[in-house]
């Protein structure tokens, strides 16, 4: 593990934030409120960089394009359909062809869990991951972190509460890890299944609990793409049981915001009308994923 | 209806043109005829928008695309394909999220009708309409209109004849309510069956005696995609009955043009003979295409 | 013939090696070679350049992406799937389409052999082959040539094989002409049934024989999706009869290089660990293809 941590220093990838010292994650925080208000940077040189999406994606891959636009880099595109993929070509081979074309840095979302760890030693440019698997997606969760950071002013003592999936979702384990580590304190709400691996380390509470002294309610998306079989409840059932109806809603704090990566399935893990509440954070989350990406993207580029 | 008009006004939405007024068309017109003869115009500042494209297209896609990029627009490409439209995300939901990342304003197609009802009260960006369903598809209609109005001093008098499948066609309706209202004489020609909707309010004529008065043949793509049987005719025999043949274009008045939006189905609609012949405009309306698109994209970015 | 190569000088087209004079291919391959040691190179204005894939790519297509980028050019990427090709639209409406809307050069690949021929004669702007069915795949064989020039002073008196799937290969037909043209001793090596259409002018040899004297070996991908049964060998057994094996690597002349176009099929035309060796030059052929597409489109562009 350190050999990892330090090699990301050196080279400037962004493979996981369990792996990232709090001092690192708060300088790309602060980096990413920078770019959020307004500050503009651009590389001295022409730069190129490829986006390689192994998996349908709108929200990250397109953010992640606005951010590199924003800075003034080269874009390439690339999705597996219509690729030497097509042809049986290997991940390591596709990069090491963006790497031998001109590419700075890429940017790869891959259906893999760590898919990162057989090509990384292999390249001199540096990858940021856009999601593996259910494994990480450090970028959303320091969108997320970038959120709860504007509204409140420190992590310290919130109370932070994640609710649904977790087991599939590839943001609950850093989003709980980070948040401890930077002074948090995290609890977890939804059905029993779906908390194996976080219930030994965080307390399971009702949701209806949980309302009472949440300053964050953190939903996580239910991805139906990943689990076998079909769900146990019928949409109705779990969002009464389990999703954040119109009346709960009613009984959080005053303060208390939501969060939720998106897509959301409306009616399922919110109601439909919350989405767009005066508590939710869900399109300001959107919006600083490209603040949070031009950070990330620079420092990519800065090492 | 008003509330629409003055909707698109504010916000230099383009959703169709039968809501628009002729002033307002007058002036879309005039800023494009400049941009075809050589005019640049750019924003004082760095735009994204976002094309988002529900179905296939290559004319009206990379004919956007071309005039966002004279424009100096960064441009965002999507296909649905690769997108979390697969993961079930509503068009509400997907063009919320290019809002939140930073569009300034969107074109869309999309196979429904009248899609953008559901979702411009919903956005603070405007929506260029690319084409809904069987609906509309405006700046098709422009690009026809800048098309006759380059070949002759004015619309008044005009006779125009619209031949084919009027019922499936997204211009069809438009672009003979538009020229009447500039003051064209429209009618209509083809198998009686497809012009059901239109034969109360235009005079059908068969194609041959059309051809002797009409300035313009103005006809249209056969949307096999659209037709839910397989067509009644042969393709020859529809050729030879309502098509524009090779004997037919001789018997033209003098001056006259033939317009086509394009893909051809050569041999059905016209003679293949026919596309380059020199009363086509077909690749000149491709060529305007972009001049119009300039002043459509100008417009919204300019409210 | 004649009348083709004519016809390319004037267009700045780049259709196929064979009807080109060496004159030519030395001038393309010196400016390849500066713009790979850094020199620069942009049109006055700015132009359009649309790259048209119907058929899977990932180096070709991104290689053009980047040259052209470099170039500064506008980019228009088409790929079939999501394109009006799906209503039946000919490749010369598609290709008269982006003429119309302003590309001032087209880049093809297509599955069809010598497609470009029905289309060549009815546009006004060039087109770039970049790769035709098993017909032709020019911008390969001069990145090999340009490969094979950057190693040694000349092509006079070098020794290249040619191994494996000559049959079906875009580049070895070209490859081996031209490198003969040049001055350069072309042998093949293989299975028997692959070298038809070769054998008459090219000595057939063990590869075993061919270690020893070659300057190049230029190992040819197997291409299984041209294949119409299955292999007539299973993979291991190819590998130790034809193909590059670590052993066979070792009996190698001591500055002689591999070539391959990739992607490689590891440990069938050769094994895995000679991929990276110190002899491979399979990144530095992809490094050289963006260069020598930047001559290309240069080329194209001045014309």
């Amino acid at each position: 593990m350190m050999t990892m941590t330090e090699k990301q220093a050196i080279k400037g990838e962004l493979l996981t934030l369990e792996t990232m010292s709090t001092v690192e994650i708060s300088t790309i925080l602060e980096e990413a409120a920078q770019f959020a208000q307004g500050v503009q940077w651009r590389p001295n040189k022409e730069l190129f960089i490829a986006n390689l999406f192994f998996e349908p994606s709108t929200r990250t891959r397109y953010s992640f394009e606005v951010a590199e636009k924003m800075l003034g880099l080269h874009v390439l595109s690339f999705s597996e359909e219509s690729s030497s993929v097509q042809k049986g070509e290997s991940l390591l081979d596709t990069v090491k062809t963006f790497e031998a074309i001109g590419a700075n840095a890429l940017v790869i979302r891959h259906p893999e869990n760590d898919y990162f760890q057989e090509i990384r030693e292999r390249l001199s440019i540096p990858i940021i991951n856009a999601g593996d698997g259910s494994g990480h997606h450090p970028t959303q969760s320091l969108l997320d972190l970038l959120t709860i950071q504007q509204e409140f002013s420190s992590f310290s003592g919130l109370n932070v509460v994640i609710v649904g999936d977790l087991r599939h979702s590839r943001v609950a384990r850093s989003n709980a890890e980070v948040l401890t580590r930077l002074g948090a304190k995290v609890k977890i709400a939804g059905p029993k299944e779906w908390m194996k691996g976080f219930d030994t380390a965080y307390q399971h509470i009702p949701l209806d609990d949980a309302l009472n002294e949440s300053d964050v309610v953190m939903l996580l998306r239910i991805q139906h793409e990943r689990h076998e079989g079909s769900m146990e409840w019928s949409k109705e059932i779990y969002h009464q049981q389990y999703g954040l109806t119109i009346e709960r809603e009613k009984r959080m704090k005053k303060e208390a915001i939501i969060l939720h990566p998106a897509p959301v399935n409306r009616g399922v893990e919110l109601a439909s009308e919350l989405v767009d509440c005066e508590r939710s954070r869900i399109f300001k989350q959107m919006k600083n994923g490209v603040a949070v990406r031009r950070a990330v993207v620079k420092r990519a580029l800065s090492n």
